[in-house]
């Protein structure tokens, strides 16, 4: 056997839920979860993910499991893994964990992934006011590429990756967690007056034993109940990595994480087959099961020497990512921007969420046009390479944010164009509007949580 | 001659003021400045045009100049310009004006340009509460490559842009800009409480006669005086284009600007021979003077047809573009992160714009590892190729941002190593950490504005 | 399931040889040989294939295996595999028939494989004349990317491809082949002392029983040895495609293959992990088993349509490839030019082979200057992702060829500088020319087959 | 006046002839020709040029003086420029001067240019077999993009760069040019007859006074007679750089030239605004006149450091070049392939530039159906951004070369495609053959040299 055969050491099998896999998985951020892996620096090594919501939701053209998952159970994480260095060290706080992604992709039998909009009474997402229902697109992949029977017309390449990948987090720095997001939920219903765009979202998922999952802790137990008490809820990226859901981690990328934790701690899930940045839509990416093949490195005080705190305690940091040479790279792009003037026509100061609203806003009503319901091109451009970037954030009081989609992924020509003079290479015709139409089939719930 | 040879519509003297140019500039927004000059549809013209401050900022060693430049005189723009379609007609309200960037540069003999930052008390820029004091960076150009003798070590190839493109808005659009932004500035002072980060900024830039350049009007004439006192001022993006300083919109770019005036009246200004996503530190692109070779579309209708008003009017729109294959492409990327916790510790509720100001701090504490003040890592970090972006916007309650930088434009490895296990493909060395350190000569003004 | 999980039709036990397989390989083109699948257009199909010597070649320090290899037993392919249409019915002769390559890799547990030069003996590569003896390198995947013991301070992405992948020839094409091949045979001593530089290698390699392997046909059988008798060999990619060996035909390709027989009978193999344009070392690439994901389309009647034959039949013709957006990208190149004057100061008449062969040679001592000997060069330009170009074919006599190499390969600055004047952005210093000088442990057999 | 304003070293105007403009131009290579400018080490200094004939094809609808044009009168260079360290010293023997191209384009109010295909009674091409008559196309520029009144439906972005750029050769080097031209010259016709396929075109172009245009050196002098008796043409590419064509050397590349005489004597010329890989119609580049922006480094003893002769003298040399980030990117390639079998259906052996053939002529055949003749289709291979690869050179008989061409150029979707399964994303129509048939416009002269 070749030296660099992967070592399997977290495997997933898709029959069982995720409480019955051989390695226990885990759905919170604590210190005191138990490894369920070693790995020494070096080697390679193979960690198996569910779907971030355990199976959950299924190939069917129903929203109706899209409307109704527990939030409280998601993510389904694969880990923790301890790091050990050459000696069988165990990396120490400190140091910082370059962790290189060698490669990654489906599990065999499972190259499907969904895309969804949760309903705006099961957390939402970026658009809720707009886009109050659920909805759903099943994608299957073919290699690289994947289609949707629920959005046609559109086929691209994924730049695959983990949404999840962190360290365990320190008893100190779970306790930051723990107390800013609970004084947001307690302080913030006065700001969201101000920011009302945003207003029927959770403003954050505090700890909660419910559908609590830890791994190799078992329920029932007092260590079970005190860590399910104040376990971090795995939505938010952190200091740790965690849900940065940065879609360019693919293959090639080099991750360098804070160690807080002997031995770092390291877990991962939340596999996207493909996102687009800000993954709007919340459940937004092309979620599925999948796999990494990753290596680690220890640099050693890597932490003290590389990243800066920026805030009140030395943990308040971030992690640095490295990303190489072998993207999916696209000539061509259509760029929608927005300023930070809301919907309503009202003024922001310098706000880029609400920039960026605007310009996704625009790009789906600009798409619809070309025989998409809005619906469908809120779940495409959440899973499609498109880019969103912040392009102005000085020029007082807008802020410009824009989304870049690539054309190539349309089997049609999207860009503007009149029928008098052509000024690029291509055929100018009028757009046929209703070609890609959608018969209504996209899988929406008829009735919004909360509405009547 | 060949037919495609530009014809030069706006030209620039620098030895001359703005306000004695040939083509008289303007640096307000207004429906009544009359235009400079027409072109048809088709045809190939050059417009020139002064840097934003109209030649204020100079080749030298002090950002005394930086420190007390009029905000009120900028953005000096060339314009408007009047656009026929085949016929002779002028574009109408309601089309389309697509304007393709067919060419653009410095001007021959001012092959350089300026980076600043603005002091706390002059405007201020991204990260003012961190870096009050104006310094300034002169950039000189060897084609299309960039270096300064303010930052040693860094040489980067521009993807060089106009900051500034629009068109004229109407007397409705622009009594909108003024109402949101005069409700602004009224009732801002009580939000910014709650975003006590950015609070030393001017909220926004309302009309005034000050320094006001109006192109052919003449100065002292009633006509003069009314629109003085309601032209809206070139800081922010809006509407019409304007200032949304989207880096990419470089050689071979198309931009469809909504028309709201009749002939559409383009104005074009702000050159900047490079820039980073978001151009942080407000003077933050390099600034120089230069030239467009632009060819326009007409698409009538278009506005009607390819924009959806986002807001409650028809004219609460937003230009799209358009970019093509022939930017400058990095293989390699360091990537920053920040989430929605300020450098406070306090949770914000998935703002884009904390997130974004924490990719930028760390990006600069990192950088400054190697050797730069973190003024210079700023200023750097303002006018490089760097990519922000927007990476996660749902994750309640953390947004997470990210800033990419290109590796190859440094003359040193910039990545976290390790000297034990070499990972990636390069030498493995401990930063020289004192190689690059700038002695001091950054021009920084000694005594921010407002401090003792 | 997915209805996209690939259905395995050609599966691979690297326990066992090529003949012992349970859809038995083969290693001759020949219309006879009969399939041992069938596809359907539309379906995501699976075929696994050894590496192309059958397991010959071991993962060890020795090159006596790549000195002593049957050519006759080469290239083991996988297939063929018959092709129908959604109707059920068999790609007819004169269709074209387009292979998608959706993904592809290596064999999980056999993570490594081998680049060679073969001795002149034995067939010779490119440049027999100047490297005559045996010699091996062994190469370790990291996912996407791989490294080797033999070749140390180099590392890149694999551009992964089948060297391999074609249609059976019918009848007439398999003997215009036999025919023009034993021609020149015949009659290529003559030419070939015009051409001195490479008269080591044979001129061709035509049917022979010796080693011959025919899949489903039983060797003892009077049928067999009529295959076997006039079954084309492998080496050549000819008008099927065959050993193309196109380094770009990865993730994403299609590939639109002639159909010659009912069927289009397909057939793959000698899969490399990468390759260099030219693959000059001619067993140059990484060679590896490994698999294939393929999708197939029959463009009706398409052969007849698209390809128009270039010589006295109607099946004088080439594929079509056509190449996606997935490919690794790398920003800086170095380019060595070869023209066609020999080294002996010979000048030959538009010789692109020649003006090849110099670039060749000019690269391999150029980076020999870094601490390689010229045989890790040669196999190094071999497998990298090098591209080799022809840049000028018609300023006569000179024809102008050159060699590209991306420089973020090595772990060394390889471009030529000078220790005063830096021009470009990185480091100058004098290279290290002992650092990565490999210990003479490059497995080179020590007597080149007929020296003595 | 910033320190970077390239300094014009060598001027050009367009409404005079070669030998009129104000540093004299010349049309061969010898080490007496004196130098004309002085440049200085780290300098930007911009030096223009007329195109390769000097002014003789002009911008209309014959082929006349395409079929007409005096070879002996090419290609006219700017230059020689002596090159001096930061003492003011002449660069040496042995030295490597390293040019960097920091900026180049058309020359203002030049914005157009030329492709012929040559009569193969003036010199041919590539395919004068095929296409013996002389023809031409004229391209204008808009800014980055070019099109053709007489090829229609394409546009693409150039990668312009210099065809030739060079250093004066030495006595001895131009002795040895001399003599294997000579030789070729004289044997050649017997190989040619195994050659056949490129048998009407000259062998090599020997030195002669007809049409010489020698800079400084005034005719009717005996100085004159002797330098134009010995002096090199520049029709191909040698050790000295010269005609290399190689298409990639634009914006940001720089080339590392051998010094043979004091000051290096650098010449240049034959811009081409965009070029295929090959410039197999010879006269195939889009040609123009135009400007380049230079900066040169002398690295001291370079040329022993870096260049290993291969040949039987030191001077057996070629350039070494370096390529950046700049070029235009394409995503999506339709890639021919040629094989070393010739029209007639020869087999050759490893012949690389039949195979190159093969794969120009295939392209040529496929596209022609798009709409196209054959001659429109063979001038835009020769100058649109095409791809051409040493794909195989190793596999006994067949070298496999292949062309790419970036699809995105034309205005129609050129791949292969069936009515009934779609892979790809895009829409699937029947080609229409019609839309860009050409009415017989393209400038072809009606009766090629020697065809009566």
């Amino acid at each position: 056997m070749a030296p660099t055969t992967p070592r399997l050491v977290v495997p997933i099998d898709l029959t069982k839920k995720p409480w019955e896999q051989k390695q226990p998985l885990h759905n919170r951020w604590h210190p005191d979860l138990p490894p369920v892996a070693e790995v020494k620096v070096g080697e390679i090594f193979r960690v198996e993910m569910i779907d971030w919501t355990g199976g959950f939701i299924n190939d069917n053209d129903s929203a109706d499991d899209v409307k109704t998952v527990d939030l409280c159970t998601v993510h389904y994480l694969s880990g923790p893994i301890r790091v050990l260095d050459e000696e069988g060290n165990p990396a120490k706080p400190g140091d910082l964990l370059a962790v290189e992604i060698c490669n990654l992709g489906p599990l065999p039998g499972a190259e499907w992934g969904y895309s969804g909009i949760f309903d705006r009474e099961n957390g939402g997402g970026f658009l809720t006011d707009h886009f109050p229902g659920a909805a759903k697109a099943i994608w299957y992949f073919e290699g690289i590429y994947t289609h949707s029977p629920h959005i046609p017309g559109v086929r691209f390449p994924g730049l695959t990756h983990p949404g999840i990948i962190g360290t365990a987090p320190s008893t100190e720095l779970l306790q930051i967690w723990n107390e800013r997001e609970r004084e947001l939920v307690e302080t913030g219903l006065q700001s969201m007056k101000l920011c009302e765009v945003l207003h029927t979202r959770p403003l954050a998922n505090l700890p909660t034993p419910k559908s609590c999952l830890l791994g190799k802790i078992e329920e029932g137990t007092p260590e079970w109940d005190k860590i399910a008490s104040e376990a971090a809820r795995t939505v938010p990226g952190r200091e740790n990595g965690g849900n940065c859901d940065i879609k360019n981690l693919s293959r090639g990328s080099k991750i360098y994480l804070p160690v807080f934790v002997d031995g770092a701690n390291l877990s991962t899930g939340d596999m996207h087959f493909s996102q687009g940045d800000g993954e709007v839509s919340f459940c937004g990416a092309i979620e599925m099961s999948g796999f990494l093949e990753l290596k680690c490195e220890i640099i050693k005080d890597g932490m003290r020497e590389y990243l800066t705190p920026m805030g009140p305690t030395p943990l308040h940091v971030n992690p640095i990512f490295e990303i190489g040479p072998v993207e999916p790279r696209f000539s061509e792009w259509l760029v929608f921007e927005g300023i930070s003037v809301d919907e309503h026509g009202k003024q922001h100061y310098l706000d880029a969420t609400v920039a960026y609203k605007r310009a996704v806003l625009n790009a789906i009503d600009y798409l619809s046009k070309f025989g998409y319901t809005k619906e469908q091109v809120y779940i495409l451009l959440s899973c499609c390479p498109s880019e969103g970037r912040l392009s102005g954030i000085v020029d007082c009081p807008n802020a410009c944010a824009t989304l870049a989609i690539p054309t190539s992924i349309f089997d049609q020509d999207i860009r503007p164009k009149s029928s008098k003079i052509p000024m690029g290479p291509r055929v100018v015709k009028k757009p046929d509007v209703l070609k890609c139409a959608y018969d209504g089939n996209l899988p929406i719930t008829k009735n919004p949580g909360g509405s009547t």
